[in-house]
């Protein structure tokens, strides 16, 4: 096989993330629910997200930037110290989709996508009631990458995990009831329940 | 829908790692390369990874412990400043499955696995050739966390990426042909060959 080889430094930084969102795949999706100072909500989905340990249980999501400044969900996080995961199943992702969008900035993005929030047990920031499972967070550090530190990489700490019922066997996830549903690259999308394994070496 | 809430405080940390594990999914899979300083190769499969930024381009893996201190993979990033993601297609999942035992400290799993070793463009860590692509990275930052650091998160700058030209148009990626496989909990993973589309919202 022949391999072209790109050097980043000299790539347009549009054609580096074309390459690294089509070549690092499946992405799990996070769901961020965050709080603004007057108590209205923010949601909003990013694939840079990811757990990062499981003792101490903590997750990383990574805020690109706006034109000029971080993506509220980094800045809202990192003010409050506080967020929530909302797991993505297939039956809130055209919810998820439209909460990409770009709002404006004191759009509560749970009326706008027909979302149901609920506060945390433990945290408080908002909840998808309509979403299988949900973390409550509590914000550990947050890294800043890139010109002017616009970038920002948010780490919490999960306090409390809320699952459905019907998807649990003690702590064990049912995937093919669960349904999440993984990010490509562009548009794209794809769907977990149908896996297949592979065993362990000894 | 009726939730159980798990508080995490009072979970043990292994039922932690099934819920957590269990929910974030797919994950995408990172097939860390680095090298001793005998100049013999690691290799091993990482699924707490990520891009966590396009601008500078940016990839991060988490290690877990061994009983008692990192794994290799981590360690020898530091330790050489290096490492490569090598992605991990259909046609490399059982050579990837049979790098993720338990080795003898030396062992080079490359050797183990059947695999074939090339040097990195600009970083001197293994590459393997049999995978579809690999990014070259340099160390930019390591987090330690939980009791005596001991699992690390690793952050490294992608300075070059090598793609196969077959799955190439201009820097975008065709996610048929790359076949890439994302891991679920336990022993399962998902195969990426069949996506949908959501549009954007205006």
């Amino acid at each position: 096989m022949t391999k072209k080889v790109f050097k980043l430094a000299d790539e347009e930084s549009r054609d580096a993330y074309k390459l690294l969102s089509g070549l690092v795949v499946p992405r799990p999706i996070g769901w961020i629910g965050t709080k603004r100072s007057d108590h209205s909500n923010n949601l909003a989905p990013f694939s840079f997200f990811n757990v990062i340990s499981s003792n101490p249980p903590t997750v990383m999501f990574s805020a690109g930037r706006h034109p000029d400044r971080p993506k509220d969900s980094a800045i809202l996080a990192e003010e409050t110290g506080e967020f929530t995961v909302n797991i993505v199943s297939e039956s809130v992702v055209e919810a998820m989709n439209h909460t990409s969008g770009s709002f404006d900035h004191m759009t509560d993005e749970f009326v706008e996508a027909g979302l149901t929030a609920i506060r945390g047990t433990v945290v408080d920031a908002p909840m998808v009631a309509e979403s299988p499972a949900n973390l409550e967070c509590r914000v550990v550090d947050v890294l800043a990458l890139g010109a002017e530190g616009r970038t920002r990489v948010v780490l919490g700490e999960v306090v409390a995990v809320h699952v459905e019922e019907a998807i649990l066997d003690g702590s064990r996830i049912d995937s093919s009831l669960l349904k999440a549903v993984g990010r490509m690259a562009g548009m794209n999308y794809i769907r977990t329940d149908e896996i297949f394994r592979v065993d362990r070496p000894e």
